[in-house]
């Protein structure tokens, strides 16, 4: 494989962004294993964890470069999720099933309002008319996926409202709904990567060795951090007084999810309207559709399963999301006003979880 | 009338598929008086359900033909329904007022999730770029029939959930509703025959009075029928140990529509997208906004009354399945994924009855 | 400031109407004072509300004159809805809440299921193909403020629902909720301003001066009339025997509304689509995301306090009247049928409320 010029190694920036995360990644393990108050131990495995996540994307960005940006595209957004994926299962293997799924469903509502809120505030505040405009087939697709699991997740609800003994089978419907949901998401995936070459994205500058050596390294200190994140957490709920939903809903969420947030808002900032919009639905369909499923089926090696069974108040925000998500987005424009909507939206949620 | 050269009687297989009919039909009855076991008796009797409505749909289109293509197809979805007709109308005289209910649901979710579905996985696979296109107002329209029916059936669920006293006023609003959803069926339907000259289906091959002999003698058929498979439904589903829902959404709804299925699913394949989606939305809203309400207004004359009081996850998923649709076809557009997520939606629904 | 020819006053039919609404007015507060029988009492009050709303409305547009088309239709709008305005902080003071809850929540059902499928039907069926065409822009928009205000009442409703101990966090939210939705819509009604410079009035006739002091004049008799309106208001509930909810999303909503209607419907059937269509959308905006939040804020200095905690009935009923009219409305076109369907929704609403 040729070197071109603009392959000369890391830019400066890029490795004291790496060391950081390194030294972040030890001062968390330190933390944690010296009985450091909570709130610390917690706040600086959330920097790591967030560094982690970026560090996962940089390195997934350089191996995937030599696959093209479609396979780029993937590669980065379902790794990106690394971190979160364990996040969910370790808190799954310490019995925090509530935190597990309201840090899904947070994940979901943060990035389909919050981060698409901002994203919208700055790309049509920068943009002519004040209107910012983007492909309409992605918010829809990201539509269709999340009404198929608000489908699920609607059934299964109304299931339990309605019949108390229904215990069992909830677990069974979820397992099933979860192999539909990842076959839907699969049959959408596929043909997206095929027709969609996607944006370039500039020059790989590391080698495929060591790109790939830095994303093992970086996937194994995800589980490390991940592990002591999720430890902390029980602590600092308890210590600050929020509600386990608040801390899943908000804090879990937004911790997880802080890199991808920064890229989108910063994309649409920049007008590349379509990236930005690519890379905050393409995060949003992925939980809900892609993930979430995926725990599901996983979490049947746990004594606790996660199930698509979640509180009433959650599959109303979900299904209320998806339908304002769509009637916002699917015309393919933005304005200021609806960005501001969206946030609103996950202020509201947030308030109503901080009072739960 | 003059005979022109293509009127030279039936073709050799539709008479093949006539006396197959007739055949299916004596058995029917043969099992049904003889006692033969439920199983067979059951499927015998739905087979032969399926053939009446196949031979209804053909008899219509002959005598139609005299008076053009729209009012052809009002016929034909019209008459078409007979069967299902008069099946919710012995389950309601035999009191299994729970399957007259379920299948009449059930035929709007099968045919707008998993017909339409299959339609447009096998419309979309055969078009260019793997997208199906087709016009938007039918989609759009049957999208706000499905959402006033959705109304009517929300308000009265909430009320009986709210107030359990209602039971007397569920009667009374149902017939209120039925009649508003009547007047708003109609002032769809008639516009739409007079604008709408629909494709050419071809020339009649039968004269006049034998096709409506046969229009005839199928009607009565299909009374005889749907006596003999509601009659050996109760047994059947003893004997499978499904649940009373499961056999209304699936079994039921399955059989009643089984002819209108394949004929919506082979018109996409063969590229005719716009008359396949005419087809399938056309059932869609007619049962759900005149089969449906009508019904409502017959059951005054029995000692059960059908009312639009439905068990909350029917409700839900009716308007989970308005909302969905209505996303996915309402652009005109229809992909591989967008098929799949419909079955997917279906498949969904239907594990979670069967567990009910 | 210079008079034009066309300012000569105003017109015999105008003035002939001035006259009306204060005597009307005089009549109400006669047969108010001199205990009157309910039923004469609250009926001649309804229609002096209803000459005030008009007064005002007139006033507004010939003082805003001055500042030009936008602002006048924002102060007209604005202080159209003082008497509702009124009428809702009586109520809450006479400890009403759910009536003052139920005119808000049917001023809202009232707008845009009645009147606008009253427009629709006029406008479309005096339009060319008999579809009536509209900007999409405002309907949207309203769906997104309406979706907000729905997304607010549903987390508050299912929190009520599903936790019996949040009441005085129902008060907390709802202040919260209410500033956040005052927000949204002054972040949506400020670029509104700007941008749409709206449609010519044609001329004021009235100077500044009197027509300043005529609107200060109406904005007292719709206090004083509000106040006696309500007063009769449970009387006359009590003698007609309806329910409170049937009083409040029927009598008081209609005729709260009734010159907005009026205007609405005459600018339809006179082919002015546009302004037809910003008025009554506007005003169901109005009430929903700022009328309605206002007054929740307002209701901190009273004992009994408006919350967004309604119903669920009209929970289910404000949600699927937000979709109905985002699916019928969002594409920028109307029918008759379209509007029959919109009327059908408000009549079956009134007969569930009917019999609540």
């Amino acid at each position: 494989m040729a070197e071109g010029k603009d392959r000369g190694g890391l830019r400066r920036l890029e490795v004291a962004a790496l060391v950081l995360v390194v030294l972040l990644t030890a001062a968390a393990g330190l933390a944690h294993y010296l009985g450091a108050p909570s709130l610390l131990a917690f706040s600086i495995a959330a920097l790591a964890l967030a560094g982690i996540a970026w560090t996962v994307s940089f390195a997934t960005e350089q191996v995937g470069e030599r696959f093209g940006p479609a396979i780029t595209g993937v590669l980065q957004s379902t790794l990106g999720n690394l971190p979160e994926f364990f996040v969910v299962l370790f808190a799954l293997s310490a019995g925090e099933v509530v935190v597990a799924q309201t840090s899904l469903i947070g994940s979901v509502l943060a990035n389909a309002l919050l981060v698409l809120g901002l994203a919208m505030v700055a790309g049509s505040f920068r943009s002519e008319g004040k209107v910012m405009r983007f492909g309409r087939r992605l918010p829809n697709d990201t539509a269709t996926l999340l009404l198929v699991a608000v489908f699920i997740i609607s059934l299964v609800g109304v299931s339990v409202a309605v019949d108390d003994g229904a215990a069992n089978h909830v677990k069974a419907i979820s397992v099933i709904g979860a192999v539909f949901l990842l076959v839907v998401y699969l049959t959408w995936l596929i043909p997206y990567l095929r027709s969609d070459r996607g944006p370039s994205r500039g020059q790989a500058r590391l080698a495929f060795a060591p790109a790939a050596t830095l994303l093992l390294i970086a996937g194994i200190g995800a589980a490390f951090v991940s592990e002591w994140f999720v430890a902390e957490l029980r602590p600092t709920i308890d210590r600050l007084g929020v509600s386990e939903t608040f801390a899943g809903i908000v804090i879990v969420a937004i911790a997880g999810n802080a890199v991808e947030n920064a890229v989108g808002v910063t994309l649409a900032w920049k007008r590349r309207h379509d990236l930005a919009i690519s890379v905050i639905k393409n995060s949003v369909s992925q939980v809900a559709a892609f993930l979430f499923p995926l725990l599901v089926l996983c979490s049947l090696f746990f004594a606790q399963p996660l199930t698509f069974s979640i509180a009433p108040i959650f599959i109303v925000a979900l299904f209320l999301t998806a339908i304002a998500v769509w009637q916002i987005t699917g015309d393919g424009e933005g304005s200021v006003f609806e960005g501001v909507a969206l946030i609103a939206l996950y202020l509201i949620l947030a308030v109503v979880t901080l009072y739960d």
